[in-house]
C-alpha cells in the first residue's frame, strides 16, 4: 500500500500494540532488541491466505489474528523457546482496513497472553485473497533447546492434552448443518479450529525436564510422527486406540469418525514428544492439567529413513510413510 | 501447499540454500542459531506482491528473488546491521514450481554475496497474484545502531551513490518505448530497478565512524527525509539541486526528468544519514566509490513533528511533508 493510506492504516495497527520497553519498534527501518546472554535465536514463519487457510465467512478477522500468530507460536514451543517479536506482514484489497485492524486486535489479544510484541511488519495492497503472513522470533537456552532428530529406541511418545477437535470443527463447518452447529459441543470445536492454544508453557517445561525431542501437531498425529522418525532415523509404532480424544468430537461425530480426524486431521497444534518410559511418572506429574499427556506410541528401533506402523485394534492398519496414507 | 507437492518443492528449494553450520535450520519446527554476545537482535519483513510490486512480464523470477531478498537486507544496512537469516514465505499458484524455484536461485545469489542464510518458510498455495514475504534477522553491537531518530541541529545531510536510477528504469517500463529500452544506458536503470544493491558495508562504516541517524531510501529521498525530521524532531532543508543523479537517467529522460524521480521515485535504497559539518572530509573519505556519499540538505533546526523545506534553483519549492507533494 502506498500513499496516505497505508500511513492511517499503520498509525491505526500501531495502537494495538504494546510499546518494547528495550528495544527499537515500528517506527525504524527496522526493529532491534537485546537477547538473554547465551540464549540461541529461534525463528519461524507461517503464511495463511484466504480461500486455502481459512474463510472470512467462516473465520472472524479476530479469530483470523489470533490464528496467524498461534500457529508460529505452536513451532516455538515445539523448540522449548520463549516469544517472542512478532512481524506481521498483510496484503488486502482496498476497502479492507477496518477487517484488518479487527485482525491485530485478535493478534493482540494472543500476544497480551504469551508475552509477544508486535515490533514490525508490512501493510500492501493485492488485488486477490488476503494474505497474512507472521514471522516469529523468539530464544532459548541452549541446552534447552527441543528437536525433531533425538528420539532414541526405547522411548515412549506422549501426546499432550487431546487432538482431533479441530478437524472436527472443521468438518462441522464443511458440513453445515446448522442444528450440529448449534449443539454446545460445536462451540468447543470450532473455538479449537478457530483459537488454537500454542503450548507454550508444556514446551517449557518438557525442555526443563532435560527431554529433547519434541514436534508440534499441526498435521495430524501420524504425519508428525513420521517427521520425527525420518528426523530421528528410528521406527515408530503408534497406537491410535490411545490417542487422547477430544469429548465434545466424540460426542457430536462419535467414537471412529473423531479418532480418524485425530490421526490425520490435524492443526491441534498439541506437543508429540519423547520420553524414557522410567520417567513417565514424572514427565506426566509436571505437565499440568491441560496438557496432561498420554502415552500414544513407542520408539521400536533404529531405521534409517524412518518408519511408522499404525495400530488399531491390535492390528497394523497402515505402516510407511504416514504422510501419505488415507487411514 | 498440502501433500506430497509441498514436500518436493521444499526439498527442490532447500537444495539452494547454504546449510547452517552453527545452529538448526529448515528441517525442524523453526530454526535456531546463536548470536554475537552482547548483540542486539535486528528484524525486518518485506511483503511483494505480484501486479503491486512486480509484473512477471518485466522481472524475471530471478530478479524477484533477488528483489524480495534486496529489500530487507537495505532495511538491515540502515540499522548498521549485519545479515543475518532469512525466512521466505511464498503463496504461488499450481503451476509456479519451476518459477519459484527460480527464484529461490536469485535470492541464493544475493544470499552469497552478503553472507545471508534462508533459515526457514513457508511455501502455500494460493487462488490470486503471487506473493512473497522475507523476513530477515541480523545482528548489532548496541553502540553501532543506527536510527531515524537523533539527527541534530547544524548535521548535514548525506546520501550515498546516485539516485534516480530505479525510478527510471520503472519509466522506461511503463512507456514501453522499445527503441530507448534497447540503448545502452537503458540496461543500468533497468538492472537498478530489478537488482537493487544493498548499501551494507557502507551502513557498516556509517556506524563504525560513531554516526547515528540513518535511513534508507525505499521512498523518494524527500519522503525520507521527511521520516527522519518527524522522527528526530527536527526542520530539513534539502537542495535537489545537489542530489546525485545517475548518469543515464540524465542521458536517457533528460535532467529535469531525472531530478524530479531522484527526489520522488523511489527504490534507489542508498542511505540518507546526517554528519556533523566538522567531519564531512572524514566521512567522505571513508565510504568507497560506489557508495561516495553526496551532501543533499542539512538540519536547518529543532521542530516538533518534523518539517522539510525542498530547495530547487536557490527557492523554496515546496515545504511540510515531502510524502504528500506532488514535486
Amino acid at each position: 500500500m502506498s500513499g496516505a493510506g497505508e500511513f492511517e492504516l499503520i498509525a491505526a495497527l500501531a495502537g494495538h500494540l504494546d510499546p518494547a520497553a528495550d528495544g527499537l519498534g515500528i517506527g525504524d527501518d527496522a526493529a532491534a532488541w537485546p537477547v538473554s546472554p547465551g540464549s540461541l535465536v529461534v525463528a519461524t514463519t507461517d503464511m495463511l491466505v484466504e480461500g486455502v487457510h481459512f474463510r472470512l465467512d467462516w473465520t472472524s478477522p479476530r479469530d483470523l489474528g489470533w490464528k496467524a500468530l498461534a500457529v508460529n507460536l505452536s513451532d516455538l514451543a515445539a523448540m522449548g523457546a520463549t516469544p517472542g517479536r512478532a512481524l506481521v506482514s498483510v496484503a488486502l484489497l482496498p476497502g479492507q482496513a477496518a477487517l484488518v485492524e479487527e485482525m491485530y486486535e485478535g493478534l493482540s489479544e494472543l500476544c497480551r497472553l504469551t508475552g509477544t510484541r508486535v515490533v514490525g511488519g508490512d501493510t500492501v495492497r493485492t488485488s486477490g485473497p488476503l494474505v497474512v503472513n507472521v514471522a516469529l522470533v523468539g530464544e532459548v537456552e541452549p541446552g534447552r533447546l527441543l528437536r525433531r532428530d533425538c528420539a532414541q529406541p526405547g522411548d515412549l511418545l506422549l501426546l499432550t492434552g487431546t487432538v482431533g477437535a479441530s478437524a472436527a470443527g472443521l468438518a462441522l463447518l464443511l458440513e453445515g448443518d446448522r442444528e450440529r452447529l448449534a449443539r454446545s459441543e460445536a462451540a468447543s470445536l470450532l473455538s479449537a479450529h478457530h483459537r488454537p492454544q500454542p503450548r507454550l508453557n508444556a514446551g517449557r517445561t518438557i525442555a526443563s525436564l532435560g527431554l529433547r525431542c519434541a514436534i508440534d501437531v499441526s498435521d495430524g498425529v501420524a504425519s508428525e510422527a513420521w517427521h520425527l522418525a525420518r528426523a530421528s532415523g528410528v521406527a515408530i509404532r503408534l497406537d491410535t486406540d490411545l490417542f487422547p480424544l477430544a469429548d465434545a468430537a466424540v460426542s457430536l461425530l462419535g467414537e471412529a469418525k473423531a479418532r480418524q480426524l485425530a490421526v490425520s486431521g490435524g492443526e491441534d497444534y498439541q506437543l508429540l514428544f519423547t520420553v524414557p518410559e522410567a520417567r513417565l511418572a514424572e514427565v506426566t506429574a509436571a505437565l499440568g492439567e491441560e496438557d496432561r499427556p498420554s502415552v500414544v506410541g513407542q520408539v521400536v528401533g533404529l531405521r534409517e529413513g524412518g518408519y511408522v506402523e499404525l495400530i488399531q485394534a491390535g492390528l497394523v492398519v497402515e505402516s510407511g510413510r504416514p504422510g501419505y496414507v488415507a487411514f
